[in-house]
């Protein structure tokens, strides 16, 4: 596995719907990710068991979690523990680097 | 806990050595937070049973895990497996965003 990982040494894999993921590093128990939104997409409501820890690392974003929406910025965080809804939409085309535990399976 | 966290809300601590740290959010599970360091300052090298997923936000890091060193900039991304030995040398005035699975209470 890398453990040095240059974000230019990664391609994007488009998702559709203004979306684009870069998977950056991961073993069983982590898992970083790198999301591209444009202004106006949805990252759409949605839970899983993986406890996630979000830093905006550009643009602006709407982040609802359980039911509370609050506007982001570059430089703002959100928690979001196990099973617990969340959602974004973004507001300035924007990146998000999304750290999960344990391993996202369904991302490989 | 709070979920959505504005960076301008939580304040520097100052850990010494030109090194400021905030604890951005945590549970059990995981804890993320951030560490700012001045050209020149050392995260000595050091290990523990966390698993981490760290982001350059900002600036020029050496970090070197298990040996091997690499240069990384604002963007790039390092991964450490439990127990893997690592440390970080601050070349450009930066920050890292790291996150640990589980919880750091050494940091509490």
């Amino acid at each position: 596995m890398e453990t040095l990982i240059q974000d230019a040494s990664i391609e994007w894999s488009d998702l559709g719907g203004n979306i684009r993921r870069k998977i950056m590093a991961f073993n069983e128990e982590m898992m970083i990710v790198k999301v591209e939104m444009k202004s106006g997409a949805i990252g759409a409501s949605h839970h899983h068991i993986h406890t996630q820890a979000s830093y905006v690392s550009k643009g602006v974003f709407d982040i609802t979690i359980d039911g509370t929406t609050q506007r982001l910025q570059a430089g703002d965080v959100y928690f979001v523990p196990s099973m617990v809804e969340h959602g974004a939409l973004c507001i300035e085309d924007g990146e998000l680097v999304d750290v999960f535990h344990p391993l996202r399976k369904d991302f490989l």
